[in-house]
């Protein structure tokens, strides 16, 4: 522990970093609808406030979870990706949608698409696919 | 959706009920400590304050995550546990412990226990054990 942890349990550390549900909304973006600006993220159903979104987009670069660099194609813009910790959160992200599609109200499609990343080896599969998309874009 | 939730994302769906870290801190110690008294919570080394526990289980219950029962043993005190839906989070808590295990300086005991439930029907049996501590106590 460098000092600031309240304990070095693993589950604990982990929610340090990403226990708050706007952080995970955000991952959620970058994963499964491939968001990668600040203005596509505001959009998302859930009504982030521009203040918190740049809050945690800041808090998930200093954890070294995302990337921000310039889009080459848009002066003004940057574009945020995964590092590979990032892609590594995929299994929760998953699993969040799994027991959300059974135990809550969830929209049957998108319930369907977590149910179907459960199958052997879909996870890894995904994790490729996100690899070639934040680590080495074209 | 019932009205007040922000989207029928079931990744968002999962978050509105049990994305705070301290809710999640609890499941824990069900899960891996066998806590089950007010009063074990407390003791967690997070330093969940009381006001917060009591407000956490009781959104708990009301979720259909946790029963509380009167302690046969203890007049004063309350048993807590896991229900079905509560038990299913299990995978989630599993990927927080992995991955913070990997990406931060986690107890590596600890972290070793996380990384055993990653082998194939280790999250299974786990459920099983569970379920007969918690559903069906003796």
């Amino acid at each position: 522990m460098s000092g600031k942890e309240k304990s070095d349990c693993p589950i604990n550390l982990s929610l340090e970093v990403i226990g708050d549900r706007w952080t995970l909304l955000i991952i959620r973006d970058m994963m499964f609808a491939g968001k990668k600006h600040f203005r596509e993220f505001l959009q998302s159903e859930e009504g982030i406030s521009s203040r918190t979104l740049a809050d945690r987009l800041q808090a998930l670069q200093d954890e070294g979870i995302v990337t921000r660099h310039d889009d080459p194609t848009h002066k003004l813009k940057a574009v945020y990706r995964l590092t590979s910790a990032g892609i590594d959160l995929l299994p929760i992200l998953v699993n969040l949608g799994i027991w959300g599609n059974r135990y809550r109200p969830a929209d049957p499609e998108l319930g369907a698409i977590a149910e179907g990343l459960s199958a052997d080896g879909a996870i890894e599969q995904m994790k490729r696919r996100l690899a070639t998309e934040h680590l080495d874009p074209a």
